[in-house]
């Protein structure tokens, strides 16, 4: 069965996004030459599962578009590619749709923060986090996780710090 | 002159304390045998700088109160013990305070979390930062890190992860 995992990029204060936007923060923290896993991301992603925000922010993104990508909107107008499907219903739903549409062996990428990861992992669909931890604090702009009723308790699969000083953590969701 | 260094236990969402105060997922999380740094900590700590709130959570916590231990408070009536000195001006003027105040070859810990760390990095009064990672998403509770008006880049110095999952990252404060 297709795996869900989610993975961005985040400073230490936990934040995905800078508040003016703009990407310096990310742009200057990373180094040429270290494999921060996105060439293999992409490969095993049979579906992107996304908001609309970032949708709209990040439509230009390889991958987003070539591959089954559902876009978790209320706006029917949504500019939308021959690969995008713009979803309103419930999020276990959507995951069950998701999932009888992915390539056999492929998995599934949530891409983006805020309430679509955390409304995913307060329901147990999510299988999989992945963190990119870039050395700075932010100190505000939209946070990868939001406020969540329950805990989910994680396993550590992986940990890979770069001379940049980012730091790669992949986790696996632990079913309680 | 002294080395400032702040360094918690987080969730991955970046919470130092659960909603509820209860500490079972630090504990359940922390695996016999792994040294998380704590003894090395105490040793080089010549001063404490901790909130008020921290303070009456954590008193009875060993190392504090054994040396020169500033809690920032408004509260003259603070319980106060030989080395606790309640301080409530301004926080540059307190670090410079502490440093005349450790011993030589000490450094100043800041503990706690929220407010305090986050006016003293806003200030550019933080040396270091070491975060123990723990694997879970609280969802909620007291965050390491408040909003702030600028952003700091960091240095990563050390990336230990333990068979547990917890990870203890050390970074230096870059100046700019």
């Amino acid at each position: 069965m297709a795996t869900v995992f989610a993975g961005m990029a985040a400073s230490l204060d936990g934040y995905i996004q800078s508040a003016s936007g703009d990407l310096a923060w990310l742009n200057d923290a990373m180094a040429p030459g270290e494999d921060y896993g996105f060439a293999d991301t992409e490969a095993r992603t049979g579906a992107y599962v996304i908001g609309a925000t970032t949708y709209r922010e990040l439509g230009g993104t390889a991958g987003l578009g070539a591959v089954p990508t559902y876009v978790v909107t209320h706006d029917a107008g949504l500019a939308a590619g021959p690969h995008v499907r713009p979803y309103a219903g419930d999020l276990t739903r959507l995951i069950d749709t998701v999932r009888s549409d992915v390539e056999p062996g492929k998995d599934i990428c949530v891409y983006g923060g805020g309430r679509l990861v955390t409304g995913l992992l307060e329901l147990g669909l999510v299988d999989e986090l992945s963190v990119s931890l870039v050395p700075v604090v932010l100190g505000g702009g939209v946070p990868f996780f939001g406020a969540m009723t329950s805990s989910t308790r994680l396993e550590l699969r992986r940990c890979r710090p770069f001379p940049s000083g980012i730091v790669l953590l992949d986790y696996r969701v632990v079913r309680s």
